[in-house]
C-alpha cells in the first residue's frame, strides 16, 4: 500500500479542516493509500510546532520553501491566504509535489494558467478544495441530473451569499484588500457557487455582471478611527449562459445580513428541478414533473446510504452529515487519486475555468456588456 | 354614502376572483362607500347572462362597448386578455368611467402611457390588479422596511416562477402569442415582481435583462400534428439597479416545473433582511442583525391582527389569508377610494411604471447591454 | 331553487367568519340553493342592528328567543358562547328549525346527547362548525387515507396548541370559568383535533388523559389586584387507541407560547406518512414508501385544483387559501344539504361523538387510568 | 500528559461511529489526555484483526474478556449488542476498567441497577452513548432552558421515531427478540429521547404507557416462509410528569414510514418555546415572548461558534454539523473526564435512570394505569 505524504501551509479556518478530514479519512473509508501528515509549515517555527503538536504532524517548519522541497513530502497542501497560492504552488510543482490547494486557485485567471500549466508540464496532480461538491448531497444532485431525472437543465439560480462583513463597523481585514485577497465575495464566494453550476450543469460560456462596493470605507483595524478604502466588491451577480443552452443566475455577497452558509442552488429541468440550500446540507429536494399530477410536489430526499459517500460515514439514513464531512470526501479523493495514479477532480483546470468565468464577470461589469469566457483568454 | 357601482368584463380565472373579492369586501370591511356588482360584459349575450347569475352581478351584455358606456355604471373592472385591456380603458375613460384594470396594463409601455394621460385629462382613477402587493404580508414586509428595521435596503432577489407551460406537449395557446399576450413570462408574472420590487424597495432606473423562448414550437391545439411557433420568452432574468443605490435580481418564468405560485422575495438591508414566498403566503421571514448575536436567526412571523389588513378577516393570528383576501384588499381600496374620492394606489402611472421596466428589459436583451429605464420614454 | 334562511345568534370572532363565508359562497360555489342573511340576533337590540348592518344581514333583534321562534327563518346558526349552545339550540329544534352550531356543541356529552335526540326526534338537519375538517388540505388528506395510499393507518398525532393564555397577567376571561366555557383547552381547540383524528383515522375507542391548570389564579379583569381562580385546564394531553387498532397521542394547549394556529397532525400508516400543521394550511406533506428507495421522502404537495374544493376559489394551485374559505366550504355543505334534503356532515351525532372522547379524556384524568368511550354513555 | 487507551468491543454501525470520533477528537478538540486506539474485540480473531486495521486500532481479538482484562487498556468501550452489555460492563468493572458503554445500558433496570453499583464500589468512571445529547445545539437548547430564557418549563413534547422495520416483509433480526435486544423500539430508540427530556428538562417522576407491536409475525429470515413472533413494540407512546410539575408526551416508533432519524422535541415554556428535530441536527426554533408582539416568531438558530462546542468543528456559524460530530463531543467528554479524573456525564447512574422510566412505561402498559418511576426500584 503507497504511503501519500502530506506537507500542509497553513492552519487557520481551512487548514483546521483539512487537518480534521485527515485524521478522520483513514476510518471512515478504505483509503487506497496510507496517510501521513506529515509536516506543517506556518509564520514562524514556534506557531508551526504548535499548531503540528494540536493537529497531528510529525514536524514542522516556520518556512513553506523548506516544506515543498523537503523530499519526504508526496502533497504539498496550500491552505495559505488567496495571495500565496500562486508562488506556493509553482515552487511545489518545481519540486515535482502535488498539490492539493484551496480556493480561489489564484488571483486571476492568467495566474490559473500559468499553474494548471506548469502541473501538466511536470506531470503532477492537482486538486483545488472546492469542497462543497464533495457534499454527498452535492453529488447525489449531480447523480439525479446525469441521470436525466429531471430532463434537460434550462435554468441555474445559486448563490453563495454570506454575512461576515455585513457589520459597517467591522474592520477592514486582508479579505478588503486587492493584493491580498484579490476578488471580494466573488472570489471567497462566488468560486464556490460557480463550481457549483459548472459541476451541476456544465460550463458556463458568457457572463453579464454587476459588482458592487457597498460599504467602501472601513476603520483599519478594532476601535482605529483611521478608515480605509475596500478595494473589492461586497456583493455581486451576474447572468450567466451555458454551452448547453441553459441560462441562470448567480449572486454572491458578503454583507447578506442572516445568511451564514447561503450556499444554495435551484436546478430547473425540461421535466423537474432540485432545490439545495448549504445551511440544510443534508437534504435535497426533489420534483419530478412524471409524479401523478395531483400528487406532485418537492419531495425532501435525506442524504443516506443510497446515495453517493453517505455509507461510510453512517448507516442510517438522515443521521446528518458535517462540514469536515465534506472535506473528507475530498481527502478521500486526494488520497486514493494518488495511491492509485488517477485523475483527481477538481483539478487545477477546473480551478481557472472558475477563474476565468470570475474574471468575466468583473470584466463584464467593467464594460457593462456581455462578455463571452473565451475573451479572458 | 355613496354606491359604487361595478360594471365587470371578462369572467375567467381572475374575473371570478373579482366577483368573489366584491362578495366578501363589504362583510370584510367597513367600507366607505356601498358595493353593487351592477353588471357583466362576456363574449356572448349567453354567456355573460349565466356568468352573471353565478357571479351575482345584477345585469349582463355581450358586447363590452355597451358596458363601458352604460350610464349606471361607475367603475370599470377590465379582466379580459391583455390584448384588449387597451382599447376598453380608453373607451371606458371616454365614458368617463373609473377604471380597474387587470395586469399588465397594456401590451408595451407606449399603450400604457396613453392610457395614464388619457385617465389624468379625464380626471378618472385608476387601479391596476397587482394583487400580490396587497397580501397584508407584503404590506407588513413594506412597513418593516419603511420603519428601517433592516436598515437601508442594499439587495433585492425576486422572483415569479411558475410552471403552467412546463410540459412540451401543451398546446400554444394566447400566452404564446405576440399579438394577444404581448410578453410571455415577463408580461403575465414578471409584472408582479416587478411590481412588488417597485413597492418594497423603490423605483428600478437601469436593466440588464436576457430573455429565452425554450420550447419554441408546440401543438396548435390539444391533440394537434401541427406545430407552432412561440413567439415570446419562456423564462426572462435581469440585473437590476434601484434609484436608491440598491441593487438586484429578478427572474421569471413559466416553465419552472414545480413552482406554482413561485412569487418570492429576499430584501437585504443593512441591518437585517426578510423573505417571502407567496406559496407560504401568510408567513414572513425576518432577520433583525441588532438581536443578540447568539440568538439571531430568522424568525418566522404568522400575519395576524397586529399587522396591516388582516384582523379584518380574523382575529386570531396565524390563522391563514387566501388568494381571494388580497383582491379583497384591492377592492376595499377601490371603493374606498372612489367613495371618499381619494387617490387610488397602485394607479395606471404605476402600471406605466412596471411596463416600462418590462420594455425595458426587453431592449436590452436585444440590444446586449444594459438600459436605463428612462430610454423607453 | 329552494331559499335558505340563515337566522345567526352571535356576531363575535367566529360570527363575523361565518358572515364572511355566507358572503362568498354564492359566488364561489354553485349553491343548490339561494341563501339569505335573514336574520342576526345579539345581546342588545342595539349592537345587533349595528352588526346586522356590518355583516349584511336583513333584520336584527336583541332577543335570541325571538329569532328562533321566527317563522322566516330556516336555519339557526349558533355563534353565541358555549354555555348557550344547548339552551338555543333546543329551542330551534323545538321550532323545527335546521341547526348549525359552533363547537363544541355542548358542555358535555350528556347535553349533546339531548341535542341529538331532540334534533333526530324533530327531523331537522344538524351541523357542527368543525371548520377545519373542510379545509381542502384535509379533505386531501382523507382522500389519501381513504384511497389506501399510505396503508392501513398505525398512529396519530394531533395536536391543536395555541398561546392566546400564555401570559400569567391576563385576566380571566368566560375561557377560564366552567360555568361559561365548561372545559379550557380541550373544549374550545381539543374538540378540533378530537374531530380531525375521527375524521381521517376513525373512532377513538378509549382514551387514557392528563389535564393541567399551570396558570391557576388570573387577575379578575385588567388592571385588576384582585386574582381568581381559574377552573379548567390550560393544557391537557391524552393516549388514544382507535376502533381499527390504531394507536395516538393528542395535546391540546392553550399555553403554548408561539402556536398561534397550532393545530398539527401526523397520520402514519404501513406504506406511508401524511404531516400537516395549519400555520401552513394551504400545504400537506406525503410520504410514500413505494417511491424508489433512493428517491423516497416526504413530498410537498400545495392544495390546487386537482385536490378537492379548491377550484371554486382558484384555477391556480397553490394559490392559496384561508381561513375563512374553510367556512364557505362549510356553508356550502350547509345550503347544498338543506336544498336537496341530504344529511349534514359533521352533525350533532358527531359533535356528541367528540363531546364524549372529550369527557373519557377528563374522567380519565380524575380517575388515573384508560377510560372507554361507552363509559361516557 | 495521561494516556487514554482504549479498547472496544464490537465494530458494527455504532462500533464504526466510536472509532471515527477517536480518529477526529484529538485533532479537533485540545483533549487532556491522549488517546490510544489501543485494541479492538470483534466476534472472531479474523474479523476483529481485519476490523481492527479499517478502524485503526492497535492489537484485536476475538475473544472480549481478554479485552477486559488486558492490563494495557485503561477505558473499556461496549459497542456489542444490548444483551451482552451487561456482563461486558460487569467484567470491565472487575478489572478496574473505565467503562464506556453503548445504550440501552442495560435490558432493564434492575440489571442497570447492578452495573451502577458495581462501577461505584470499584470507584471507576461510566458514560452512557447517549450521544444526542452531545449535538451542540442540544447543549444549546440546555444553555437556554437553563438561563430561564423560556421561562419555566410547562410541557414536552419529545420524540424518536425511526422506519428501519415499517417493511412487513422485512425479517426479524435480533431488534424483535426479547433475549437479545430486551425492549422494542423503546429500548433502542425511545432510550434516546427519555435521556433528551431528563437532560433538557428534567427528572421524570410519573408515566402512563401505551405500547404495541403492530407487525405480529416476521419472515425468519430474508426469503424465508418461515414466520416468528416479533416479541417487542413497535411504538410506544406515554404521558409523562416530570418533577418540577412540567407535563408532557414521549413517543417512539420504528415503523414510522418516512422518519430516518426523526428524534424531535418541542419545549414550552411560560416565556417562549424551543422546537427541534434532529434531521436538521445543526438548527433549533427559539420563541421569545419578549420580542415584541408584532414581531414575534420563532426564530431558525443556525449552529455556530457563540454556541456550545461548535467552534472546535468549524469558526464559521451554520456550516454544519454531523452525526459522528456527536460521537466526538462524547469522546472529547471522556478523554478530558478520565485524564482530568473529572466525573463523566451522563454516567451509569443516568443510564439507570433511563432504564428505569423505559420500565415504568412498560408497566404501565401492562397494569393500565400511570406508575411512579419510584415503583420499579
Amino acid at each position: 500500500m503507497k504511503t501519500v505524504r502530506i506537507g500542509m501551509i497553513g492552519s487557520g479556518y481551512i487548514g483546521r479542516a483539512h487537518a480534521i478530514a485527515y485524521s478522520q479519512a483513514p476510518t471512515v473509508f478504505p483509503l487506497n493509500g496510507a496517510l501521513v501528515k506529515a509536516m506543517l509549515a506556518d509564520v514562524s517555527p514556534e506557531r508551526a510546532d504548535e499548531r503540528a503538536r494540536e493537529l497531528g504532524f510529525l514536524r514542522s517548519t516556520g518556512d513553506w520553501r523548506e516544506l515543498v522541497s523537503d523530499p519526504e513530502i508526496d502533497v504539498v497542501d496550500i491552505c495559505a491566504p488567496n495571495f500565496l497560492h500562486k508562488a506556493m504552488a509553482m515552487a511545489a510543482i518545481r519540486h515535482g509535489k502535488h498539490v492539493y490547494a484551496e480556493k480561489p486557485l489564484a488571483l486571476n485567471a492568467a495566474d490559473a494558467r500559468e499553474m494548471v500549466d506548469a502541473a501538466r508540464l511536470a506531470g503532477v496532480k492537482t486538486l483545488v478544495g472546492f469542497n462543497y461538491m464533495k457534499n454527498p448531497t452535492a453529488s447525489l444532485a449531480k447523480e439525479i441530473i446525469a441521470n436525466g431525472e429531471i430532463g434537460d437543465v434550462v435554468h441555474f439560480y445559486g448563490a453563495h451569499n454570506e454575512d461576515y462583513l455585513c457589520e459597517p463597523f467591522k474592520p477592514a481585514d486582508w479579505h478588503c484588500c486587492k493584493e491580498t485577497a484579490g476578488l471580494g465575495a466573488l472570489g471567497d464566494l462566488g468560486a464556490h457557487i460557480v463550481n457549483m453550476a459548472q459541476y451541476l450543469v456544465g460550463d458556463i460560456d458568457s457572463v453579464c455582471g454587476d459588482l458592487q462596493t457597498v460599504i467602501t470605507q472601513r476603520p483599519s483595524h478594532a476601535g482605529s478611527t483611521r478608515w480605509v478604502q475596500v478595494e473589492n466588491e461586497d456583493q455581486a451577480h451576474a447572468l450567466v449562459r451555458f454551452a448547453n443552452g441553459a441560462r441562470g443566475v448567480i449572486e454572491t455577497s458578503r454583507i447578506a445580513c442572516g445568511r451564514k452558509m447561503g450556499l444554495t442552488y435551484v436546478v430547473t429541468g425540461s421535466k423537474g428541478a432540485l432545490s439545495f440550500t448549504q445551511e440544510r446540507m443534508a437534504e435535497l429536494k426533489l420534483f419530478l414533473q412524471d409524479d401523478p399530477a395531483h400528487r406532485q410536489g418537492f419531495r425532501t430526499l435525506l442524504i443516506g446510504p443510497l446515495h453517493p459517500d453517505y455509507a461510510a460515514f453512517c448507516s442510517g439514513a438522515g443521521h446528518g452529515i458535517g462540514f469536515n464531512d465534506q472535506k473528507t470526501v475530498e481527502v478521500r479523493d486526494l488520497i486514493d487519486g494518488i495511491a492509485a495514479d488517477l485523475p483527481l477532480w477538481p483539478d487545477f483546470e477546473e480551478g481557472w475555468k472558475v477563474s476565468r468565468i470570475l474574471d468575466a464577470i468583473v470584466l463584464s461589469h467593467q464594460m457593462s456588456r456581455w462578455v463571452t469566457v473565451d475573451e479572458i483568454g
